[in-house]
């Protein structure tokens, strides 16, 4: 047997088969479960004091004749609901809870009863166009909500069993299927924001029906083709946009930004909106998969290289603009006015995911883990009622205020928002978290995440239990507990080394081993037997990280990170401005704890401060003094909770 | 006598009194007379390939129903040629020019034609909106176009003594004297975008006519008062923009964006559009001059402070962000996204001047040469046929064209705009330049600029004639030759010494002399004869310069300075990327000649180069090597002019 098995598509675990018990990870799932979706029902159905109102409940009641009324909110407000419905799927497979599954099943009656005879779901266009469907998929978003809707339909099946909104589900991917293909009569288009063609995927996976798969194809394979679809749509709409209603345009749609410049398998770099790009390549990943096509998968590959090692931020977010919420490209990072939204990260860990699935690289598990441990989580407060959408990589409050290019930047959790699509993205992947912890193929269980939790897997003939648990973030030891087993069996634990250990020991029952190690992932192949434990100490010592000077902004300055968490400095540890600190290159980095919360880690160092001069002159040929001072970090995820509001910055100079 | 002289004000020369002769300068004012103004005149003809059009002498031919067509251009297109026409007086004035004169004549006959029969005269809303003068003050230009009318009408008139120009001017500004004012029946109200009350005092001083410089008054005093002008215009007119037709909008005209948020007497610092901010401010110090007004004066102080010393960049300009082309706050002061129009340095060498005829200090002139020698200049291209809008302190050409938040930052000089502000005005401020280096008291001549020229003076019964010679701004050499005085006079020659000075040594006909210095100015007095020389040597040792580390952007830089001018560094010297570059703090720094243009000196250093990493890895833990390397400065004015479109840095890291 070859250990090394990373060649061989591996796949999730079922969604029932893991469920988590982590220290650090569990206070988050029971926040979402607790707070966040009874939050945002509330948010659904406008009864959020002081916050913009979601229109989406009245939407779809609206849609179904149950209220008088027009539509309210962005096109894509529907997929509010979707998405809460996909995390009550989710939570509901882990733990049932009949008030809320209630709650659910009113809201599918309610979708249910919003669908059109011809399987047509849209409340937008239903409630304000509805001459228009279709007509206009490069701004209107009109597929991603059907891709949200299939996406929460195959969730609530597998977390309830119920098959009302799968077949809402299914009757919408028929129409869309009926109306958009290769034959004569059908459009060849395909929709501006991606997002159906992953769900489709899923819908494929869930009732093995191959149109579904089939239908992703074509929506991937069409995109970016001579002639363009966009443009044809541009003109034959009059060359309007909808986001200014009434003005003709004198250029057509952005191809680059919609990632239609060229067939998606030619294209060689992130491009445009982060989070459609993203969602893209999940699925030409999932696609790759299904259908063994190589060059698909090269693609996939092209693309997470240019995202990966030219333009992610170190957080693990993505799209360095707000302005189209994009990429720009390569080496373009600049701390603050960066976009990184939540969501893109959210994006980025599917993406990862299916890289993972296609062949096992510590480099997507290590971006899956940067992106979940700083980037997601740091998107919601600890109250799970307060959000960010953008990720700074640094912050000056005033500036947020006072200067407009930096308004998209907050230095403090906003509650709902209109166009709310992070929060509900937060929760769902929060409560589908235990989807990305592991991958199994026919003799090999893969361990990517290291999360606390119990699972039932099969490989191949065996069938067995097995425990993690997990220390980290704050510390490094991880064990897998062979919890039952017919029987001693021959298998392979294979668990991810991330790339931050700075060293690693692993043990079966207590004795050292020394695995294979290939592409960051240590392969432990024995027969194993009821009780086994394997345990994992990865180093944890603080690092420096420096970036290629090619990303000027970052050049002569320098991050901590101590295992998975990338570090970042606060007003309130620090004092203002923090651009007047650097960092010694040599100073040794200490660790706290019991400083706030007893188990977060501080990370503390020496380093400057320069002063001011006396009379505040602006210029002067004086070079400013310069104090050395203690310097305070703490983990990015956790930044504005202590006191909002105030400086933050993850890159410092260093002198 | 007292030599402390600067207490009382002083005037500036007249027009005619001053010729300037100067081997860095008249490059410059036949630079504009040869190819600026015959090119603009294509420009606002409609004439230049490949450039935007104007529609300027097309909108008065129309207005004037001199051929058929509606309007073309921004509402405040009619100052093109104002502007245009403004320069060609100055021009004038200097050196006749028959041909160039007859083209001015035609094209103010045109706009006596396009006068309307009570005065007024706009070409936007004679043509696009004839019912509804004077209704949307806030956004429309109309006073301002007035004002420029205004200008151009006085300097033609002073150039040429011809008054069709200035009885046009009169009777527009007769016109908004009866429609605007305090008394019943007249509008309490005041322009969106200042001008008009510079101007007024202008035709004042030429008409001797008091009205004008009480309407002046009634604009700056009214402005800010509550309730708010802005506000109750924008409701009687149903809460639309001029900017978003048909649209209503929720909330009322930003009143700290157009200066009215309080009596200007009352505000505190700097805010808003950045050239009417300057503008207005230029007309409240015109108007403490004439009228006494101390606390009017002390406004302008107050507001000079704050900008000057909080809220400008080192080159002498102004405006943090592109979007509204405005000020943000203390001490934000980015490099790579702020706006810095060319425009708005213009504004503040108008304000300076008058700040200097109000108190002889140093630092005004100081602010006065600094955006001069670096920004104005900076932003006209060596064929006169290329414009900066924007001055950065930093470019990444890729940035420009792939990040849409640095779109306006442009990385080469662009053909005359849609938007032709800054032409037009860098035109009329170089050809009035002479307007700026004296002012005389009644016994004091003051020298604010070091511009070779001959002038003629009468500073009380004394007249004089008098010769500077100037080295600058390549060395620090000046003098002034008495050239012609009735019999010896006693009277004080005042020089300003520069704050980049590292030393000053004085002489009067070659022997040493040790004058009063007082505030930045040294006063010379004795009995001047023909022929005594003043001569001044100013030490132009090259300097480093530091911000203040509350400017964020900018702790643990440094720029380079050498006499007036900054310097910045270019791609084509140092290579890319130049954030990968940082500065020795202690290394000397030497004066290269020769290398371009015979006279160009550049400035040669030592440094580092931060190299990118083997494999090109976006983070590592690995610092990245720190080469030395020699770096090469030029004067930051110059820049983009050898190859453009390359990389450009004015504040380095230092290390």
């Amino acid at each position: 047997m070859n250990p090394l098995q990373h060649a061989v598509p591996s796949r999730p675990l079922n969604l029932n088969s893991v469920s988590i018990h982590d220290p650090y990870w569990t206070p988050y799932v029971q926040l979402v479960r607790q707070t966040v979706i009874p939050y945002q029902w509330e948010a659904l159905n406008d009864r959020i004091p002081d916050a913009e109102p979601s229109h989406a409940i009245s939407n779809f009641r609206r849609a179904a004749c149950l209220e008088p009324g027009g539509f309210g909110g962005m096109v894509f407000q529907d997929t509010d609901l979707y998405k809460w419905l996909e995390a009550v799927g989710y939570t509901l497979s882990a733990s049932p809870d009949p008030d809320l599954e209630r709650l659910a099943d009113e809201a599918i009656e309610l979708i249910a009863a919003a669908q059109q005879e011809d399987g047509y779901l849209n409340t937008y266009f239903t409630l304000a166009e509805p001459g228009k469907r279709w007509t206009n998929l490069t701004d209107c978003h009109e597929m991603y909500c059907a891709g949200h809707l299939i996406e929460a339909a195959v969730a609530y099946w597998q977390g309830t069993g119920k098959t009302v909104l799968l077949g809402v589900a299914r009757r919408l991917a028929d129409h869309i299927d009926r109306r958009f293909g290769p034959e004569p009569g059908q459009i060849r288009g395909y929709d501006g924001h991606q997002e159906i063609e992953l769900a489709l995927v899923k819908l494929y996976e869930a009732t093995g029906e191959e149109r579904y798969l089939k239908l992703a194809s074509f929506f991937i394979d069409e995109r970016g083709q001579d002639p363009s679809f966009f443009h044809q749509e541009w003109k034959a709409r009059g060359q309007i946009s909808h986001w200014s209603p009434g003005v003709v345009q004198e250029t057509p749609p952005a191809l680059e930004y919609l990632q239609a410049h060229k067939p998606v398998r030619e294209q060689e770099a992130a491009s445009g909106h982060a989070v459609r790009a993203v969602y893209m390549y999940t699925a030409m990943a999932d696609l790759a998969l299904h259908r063994g096509d190589e060059s698909l998968l090269q693609a996939c590959r092209r693309l997470w290289n240019n995202m990966v090692h030219r333009q992610m931020y170190i957080n693990g977010s993505i799209g360095s603009t707000h302005l189209g919420e994009a990429f720009t490209f390569d080496y373009d990072l600049p701390n603050d006015t960066n976009y990184s939204e939540t969501c893109a990260s959210i994006g980025l860990i599917f993406f990862a995911r299916r890289m993972l699935q296609a062949e096992v690289k510590g480099e997507y598990g290590d971006v899956m883990e940067r992106a979940l441990y700083n980037t997601v989580t740091a998107g919601i407060a600890g109250d799970g009622k307060h959000y960010f959408y953008v990720n700074p990589m640094e912050v000056w409050p005033e500036a947020s205020a006072k200067n407009p290019g930096k308004h998209h930047v907050k230095a403090v959790r906003q509650k709902w928002y209109g166009c709310a699509c992070c929060p509900p993205n937060v929760a769902r992947l929060l409560t589908s978290l235990s989807q990305y912890i592991y991958t199994a193929s026919s003799n090999t269980l893969y361990t990517h995440l290291f999360i606390g939790s119990d699972i039932q897997a099969e490989l191949g003939d065996t069938r067995l239990k097995l425990k993690m648990d997990s220390s980290l973030p704050w510390k490094g030891s991880v064990s897998l507990t062979v919890r039952a087993l017919e029987g001693p069996a021959a298998f392979t634990l294979s668990i991810r080394v991330p790339g931050w250990a700075s060293d690693c020991r692993l043990a079966v029952n207590g004795e050292a081993v020394t695995p294979v190690i290939c592409d960051g992932y240590a392969y432990v192949q024995r027969s194993w037997a009821q009780g086994d434990r394997l345990t994992a100490e990865f180093g944890m010592k603080p690092q420096r990280l420096y970036a290629n000077p090619l990303a000027r902004a970052n050049a002569g300055r320098v991050a901590l990170q101590r295992g998975p968490l990338v570090y970042c400095f606060e007003e309130e540890d620090n004092g203002a401005p923090l651009a007047a600190l650097s960092l010694s290159p040599e100073a040794p980095i200490s660790e706290i704890t019991g400083r706030w919360r007893d188990e977060v880690v501080f990370l503390e160092t020496e380093g400057f401060r320069l002063e001011s001069p006396p009379g505040n002159e602006l210029y002067s040929s004086r070079q400013p003094v310069k104090r050395p001072v203690t310097l305070t970090a703490v983990p990015y995820t956790l930044w504005g909770n202590r006191t909002p509001g105030q400086e933050m910055l993850v890159w410092m100079r260093e002198s």
